[in-house]
């Protein structure tokens, strides 16, 4: 079921890659590379970090296939009428949830302390649209947004301690994809944000310039 | 043979890397990471991720001088005539044609399944100018224009397909270099590109935004 | 005593991060990410490239602590009057001093060569600046300002010469830490830039476009 939610995610996050490579001009590689950056770039920053050799789509590369099936899809799709903002919103919550998830779990099997499995968590969720904006030439939207990351620590924080001191599995597995459904979603409804950080002393402390 | 190849590669790659750094006025310091990043990056990637340790060049410092050689020419050259836009085109795609054989020879060592080892040769070819680009502030080139990954694709293709059903190892390395070469040297010639993804929708899917 | 010099590097870092963010106005989470990148991103990448597992902020999450207690502050301290600019330049060129000399130690352990070990110590001073940059949608200031890197590059030869000829080992650690402060701050001081590289032959030489 997780695996499947999984897929669903590099499908979802691949379709935001190749939507940023159609804003660009880019051609028929460049979507391919932006969507296989956006959905596999997280994951794989995540593995190379935990050392967790051999990474998962070079253990399983179906995860490869769906996500050039997926810019394939968008590509073809460009002629027709659009899926709804909404729509796309909903479907990028649900894989930065089971992103959030599966990277938790993955990093758990390393052994390591929780904070870095939180960590882990939130970069497989959050590190492929960081790419896909560099490579599109933009500061990644992710860093002057409302709450995207912020629903990804608290899944994370949740399933660490549902795990911990409850020793439910499968229903922590669950219920950490609901609080990141949850507040992800409610962000976009209420269209909450984290404040932003404007610095009043301009000048004076550039201190590398 | 082919690791002398291999260091004329990274010899040419490190040329157009210390040239992007020309044209954005880097100093020394930047002309040299410029060129180490385009030269090296490739194959740095794909040994992280193959998990080849020690990296290529960590093993073998040999690359790291030839590429800072290759940067120190330039820029005693930049004073001279320059070569001619053919002469770099040539050394280029001679570059990209043994990088991906190498790349994809490299990863094949690994067990790993065909369309990784692909993925590998594409990647020691083209990611190190996607750095370069990046550091240099642009989106990559090769993101958006004519023939030059998917020639890279198609090399890889033919080599894993011949060394799989013909096993003709040497006859396969020299194939596969000469397809790539042929395909981009075509491409340079008759100015072929791939379509370009233009999204006809542009602000209903900015799921993101 | 050198622990708590690269706490105190990473802190300075993350200061230097934080205020990056703070310029293009960033939220929380992308002020607390660019701490994080700057402070640990050459580090990172140092033992990634070493094969270092764990990464040093896995085995030890107190640098993660340390880094985001610093975005912290100086949020927090956003509406204090600011620190001089020579303060933090001075405590820049600290953390460049001492992680120039941890990461070369890092890279001795195991066993690379002496050039290795010198690019090892230069990436976890530099590379951490370069990866806030890119994040930031800059052009890497390192690659295109005055004696920075240089004063690593330079640390980090007289700390393997002075080991390997005259086998001291703590005092080639202080020596190298002084040699990097003195060229830094002499740099800052009398305002000492490498040479930069223009490019007269403008369009003649853009092989890739």
């Amino acid at each position: 079921m997780i695996y499947f939610l999984d897929l669903f995610g590099v499908f979802v996050f691949a379709i935001s890659g190749s939507l940023a490579a159609g804003r660009k001009h880019l051609d028929l590689f460049g979507v391919i590379v932006l969507a296989l950056a956006t959905a596999l770039g997280g994951g794989t920053i995540r593995d190379l970090i935990l050392g967790a050799q051999p990474i998962f789509w070079v253990a399983d590369p179906i995860y490869i296939y769906v996500a050039i099936i997926a810019a394939l899809i968008t590509i073809i799709a460009s002629r027709t009428p659009p899926l709804t903002s909404t729509v796309l919103q909903i479907a990028d919550a649900i894989g930065l949830a089971v992103f959030t998830v599966v990277g938790t779990q993955r990093a758990l099997g390393f052994e390591v302390q929780p904070v870095i499995a939180i960590m882990m968590g939130v970069m497989t969720g959050v590190v492929g649209g960081m790419i896909r904006d560099m490579l599109a030439g933009e500061i990644p939207l992710i860093l002057r947004r409302e709450i995207y990351a912020t629903a990804s620590i608290c899944g994370g924080v949740v399933y660490i301690l549902t795990i911990h001191f409850l020793h439910m599995d499968v229903l922590s597995t669950y219920l950490a994809i609901f609080i990141v459904l949850a507040l992800r979603l409610g962000a976009i409804h209420w269209n909450i944000s984290l404040p932003i950080f404007h610095d009043r002393r301009k000048e004076g402390n550039r201190m590398n310039k």
